[in-house]
């Protein structure tokens, strides 16, 4: 229906621009998979800090995901109710609660890893395998920084309102 | 505060996860820079794209830059507001009107277009000059598509009300 560009014009001059714009792209498409199994990217998010760090406290796994705190607590209510992960008391600290991942949980990340790989196949499609290679070597060490890690959570501090 | 990387863990395999989170940082980050400006990204979109195409039609305009139709007129209300566009009788066709970029909306796009390239330069510190431009050929790559705008133009078909 369109035969535009996502980015048009000299717009597409802006790294930062492509950048937002396939971002938004992208995450309305894994969204739009991932419903299929009853998730949202943020639950997928959370599974797998779980499976990576072991058990972890509410606030902890806000801070490891830069998650803000109440949309922390409805997406941990929604894999609760899917018995995907469940808060349990700390065994090392009876008067704390972690989150945890379940049998259910595990079984269920393996299955959106391997959607989240048929998506990354799928959508980056139009670069060489190189290319991609490359694309996801400077997105890591962009992720990593320290500029943009540094850079948001100033920006964090000084609007915590402002939406991510 | 947070030392760790903006996609923690195992969640850095996949280059779609990589590409949402660093859109959505990215997004923050500019609107925030923007908004000394009194503009937000989309607002930037429509100036360049009249800049580059001359006057469109406000269904032309929201085609192009696949902005939806409610989304377009307040956008618009905005700029007409602020005199940095307007709406104005075609000439070519007088029972239909056009938007038009005013000369204080190209001297407003210069400025933001000095702001987005400062701000090119500042994010994408982490990366050598070669990367950051292997970066910003391999995002044109995938913008100008095929594949993601035709999967991003399906899902919008079958789902239109869906959040992009």
């Amino acid at each position: 229906m369109n035969q535009t560009s996502l980015v048009p014009g000299s717009i597409a001059e802006h790294t930062g621009c492509l950048l937002i714009k396939l971002g938004q792209v992208v995450f309305r498409l894994v969204e739009a998979d991932l419903s299929r199994l009853g998730l949202r990217v943020r639950h997928y998010s959370i599974l797998q800090a779980l499976a990576d760090q072991g058990s972890m406290t509410q606030l902890a796994l806000g801070g490891y995901l830069r998650i803000d705190p109440a949309t922390m607590v409805s997406s941990l209510d929604d894999l609760e109710h899917r018995t995907l992960a469940t808060r349990v008391r700390d065994p090392q600290d009876r008067r704390r609660h972690v989150v945890e991942l379940t049998s259910a949980g595990r079984r269920m990340l393996a299955r959106v890893n391997g959607a989240l790989e048929d998506l990354d196949t799928r959508l980056l499609h139009d670069l060489a395998a190189d290319e991609r290679a490359a694309l996801h070597r400077s997105l890591r060490v962009l992720a990593e920084g320290p500029t943009l890690p540094a850079a948001l959570d100033a920006d964090r501090e000084t609007a915590p309102g402002r939406v991510t």
